[in-house]
Parts: C-alpha cells; structure tokens; sequence
C-alpha cells in the first residue's frame, strides 16, 4: 500500500463531491471498506425511503478507484462501471467492500460490494480503471 | 405519453436528491431531454475541474427511469444500470438524451447518450428497468 | 434444487450450441460448477492460442441462466450480461462457478467466475435474468 | 481505413472461431457492418428457434473490436463488454453495425447494434478496448 488510512481520509475530503457525500474510509487491508452515512438527501423517489441509484452509484465509483488508487498513489480514471442493484436499498448507512480482480501497469478492474447494516448484499457493481501516473 | 414536461419537472422537484441535483426537462418528445446544471461541488478529483462519476451515474439512472415513467405514469426500479466514460466531464451543464430501446409490460431497457454544452459525446449509459405498477 | 446433475447435463446435451460447446457439470451444490473443454477452434485471433471471446461469454451466459434452472425447474431469458476480461484465456480447459447473488419471483441476478486450470481468476461476468414459468 | 474489406475478410477467416461462425463483412464505412448465417446449430435453448446468448455475444464481440482493428490495422483486446438483449433472436440471419464512440491512442470503446432480417433491434452490446501496437 502507498496510502495509509488517513492518507485516503484527506483524499475524500479534499474532493467536493466526495466530501459532501460524507463517505469514511473503515479500513484498508486486505480489502478497502468505505461507509456512507444515512441522510434524508439521499432518497430517490419521494417517500419511499429509498436510496437514489446515483448515490449507490457513486460509492461505486469511489470505492472502485479508490482500491487502486491506495496502492498506487497515483491517479485513476473510470474507463466504466456497471451496478446490478439486488435489493432496494433503504435509507440507512451502506458499506462498500472492494475486490481488486487484476492490476496491472496501465488498467485494473476492480468490483464493490454494497451491503447495508444487517449486512445484506444491496449492490454489486465493477469499474474498469485506467491508471494515471503523477 | 402518460406525463407532461410539467408533470417530470414536478416529480423531480419532489425527489430529495433529483431536487438537490438541480434537474431541469428540456424536451419529452420524441426523446426525454434532461439538463443538469454546472455546480463546484460536483467535482470528484480536487482542483481537476471534472465531474464526479458519481454524478454522470445519477444522471443516467434519473434520465432512464424518467423516460419510462413519463410513458406509462407508474414507478420503475432499475435492474443494473452500465456506463462508459468516454471523455472527462469538465465541470459544465450536461445534457441527456434517452433513447428507449424497448419497452414491454414488466421490463423495459434505455440509452442515455450524455453531452456536454460544445455537443461532445461524455458518457453512454444503459438501464434495464422493472415497471411496477402503482 | 429442482434439477440433479444429470438433468442438467441431458439440458445441456438436447441444446445444439451447448452440446456443441462441449460442456460438462462437475458440481451443483454449494454452487454451480461447469466445465468448457479445450478445442482448437475455440481460438480467437490466429495463431494466439487464445480463446474467443464469445467462447468465454457463451460459458457465462450458459452457468448464469443454469444456476437458476436448476434451482426452479423452469425456463429463464438473460435481460443482460456484462464481462470482464481479466487474463487472456489461453487454449484450454475453463472452469465457470457461479454466484446467486438474488432470486426473486420474476427476476433474478448470478455472477460467474471463470478460472483456468492454474485456478487463476480469467474473466468475470453477471446476467440478470428473467424467470419464465412452464 | 487501414484495412480494406477484403483484409477484414481474411482476418475473419484466418480465426478459427470466427471462420466456422461464417461472419461476413457487408460494408466498412460509413460503419462496419457484419452478417451472421442461420444455422441450426446456433440454436440455444432446445426447440425454440431461438439462437443461443453466446453466438449474440461473439457478434458483438468481433463487430466492436474488428471496428477498431479496421481502422488501425493493429490489434486489440476485450477489456469488458456488456450486452442487452431486447428481443428474442429468432434463428435467421443477424446483422452487426457498429459505431465508434471513442477511439484514444490505448483505449476504444464501441457500441454494436444487433438487427434481424426485419431490421427489428435484436440486442445491443458495447466493449471497452485496449489497442496493442504491432
């Protein structure tokens, strides 16, 4: 690992959106696990206490390049994503539990688990990622 | 079309997150045309003036979910939702544009294609949607 | 589990392309495990000694929808499938292990690990499926 | 062009797999399109007249990465690919047109639209592409 725990803190902080989501690094090793806090803003369709598929969408994508980026230190651009969404995911914190599948020079792909706080399987989602050296 | 112009920019304002995302319908026929405004804090990586993947995501899902809802006035949950990235998004309103590429009674499946003000193709993404009836 | 082994082995024989393929169950409980034998014609590019892949896509597509007839008896559509190649897959034997990841009424998700015979991961792919009753 | 459409023919039939497929190149520009034959064989589930998941995905997966190989005479490998189905394939020639939404100096990405004799949308499948100099 490049990056420590913290180091990957002040990254989340220092990005606008990601700050604003409020996400949290819980740990680093063997698998990165980011938490997403539970806010009303969050909901899709009105009164369904429901989470917005952008919002899951989004711990993805940080979660996703944030794996690679931690070993690295350096600099990802999601080439792409896909999300299967499992269960509706009810308004709630949700843990994102990464996999790193291949790492190589150039590309790595890499695949997020979503589970809420009973733990189960919300959403599950991949990105292939470009790496950007700085 | 179930839904008029008036009907989505209502039902967007009443979604918490589609009404923090500043979503505006530009046109419904004969594709949905949505517009989502430029704003600091969507930037993802500091200081790099590109949106957030999150937020590309979240206009995907919104624009493949509303061109269905405004056809048949129900709810749909999407299924899995996919997404390249095909040039940084630089932090600037973006457009999407759905095209539907079927649509049956319980199952349905949409193309964003999203733009950037200069017309250049950033993203392209998928939805594959359950129709719930309501 | 509503099939044994042996019907999904007869399935997959009374089917031209899968009998084709040549494809073998090795296992069905706790997962579903099928077997891809090694043909020379399965190569992709000439002189390669790599897989097609629509070889690797089409054990994908064949573990992801059998994991589900065998637990329900019935017949299923794929909705979509995503892939990810993580390894060129050289000529020889696969090995694909599939993942509930949900089952509902109507729909369901499975994701497939395909592994080579050095048990190295090769590609990754999810379909989301949709259940039809007979 | 790099290649002319005689060359996309022979590359197509020095492959072992996509020479016993039958693919055939129809036109170069202003898109690249490819013809699949009918055949018997191709059929998936059994008595169904409907073609197999698989033979639709090595479609995809030849028009989108031959689309770049036209055009650089190079070669290219599959990052991932994704793929919805919109309608049941009835056993009968296919059709393959493929457009380029991106084409960088490492990475391609390209959208393949599957039509039947009907010119009714079949299937529609993209891939992410890493180019390799040769």
């Amino acid at each position: 690992m490049k990056l420590s725990i913290d180091d990957i803190t002040h990254r989340l902080e220092a990005s606008p959106f990601n700050s604003w989501l409020g996400l949290e690094p819980l740990a680093l090793e063997p698998q990165l696990v980011l938490r997403l806090p539970a806010r009303p803003l969050y909901e899709g369709r009105p009164h369904s206490n429901i989470l917005h598929g952008g919002i899951v969408a989004s711990l993805v994508d940080v979660a996703c390049t944030m794996a690679i980026i931690a070993r690295t230190g350096g600099t990802v651009a999601t080439i792409d994503l896909s999300l299967d969404f499992l269960r509706p995911a009810r308004i709630g914190p949700l843990i994102a539990t990464v996999e790193v599948l291949r790492q190589g020079k150039t590309l790595a792909t890499t695949q997020t688990r979503i589970t809420d706080e009973q733990d189960d399987l919300i959403a599950i989602g991949r990105c292939a990622l470009k790496l950007i050296e700085t």
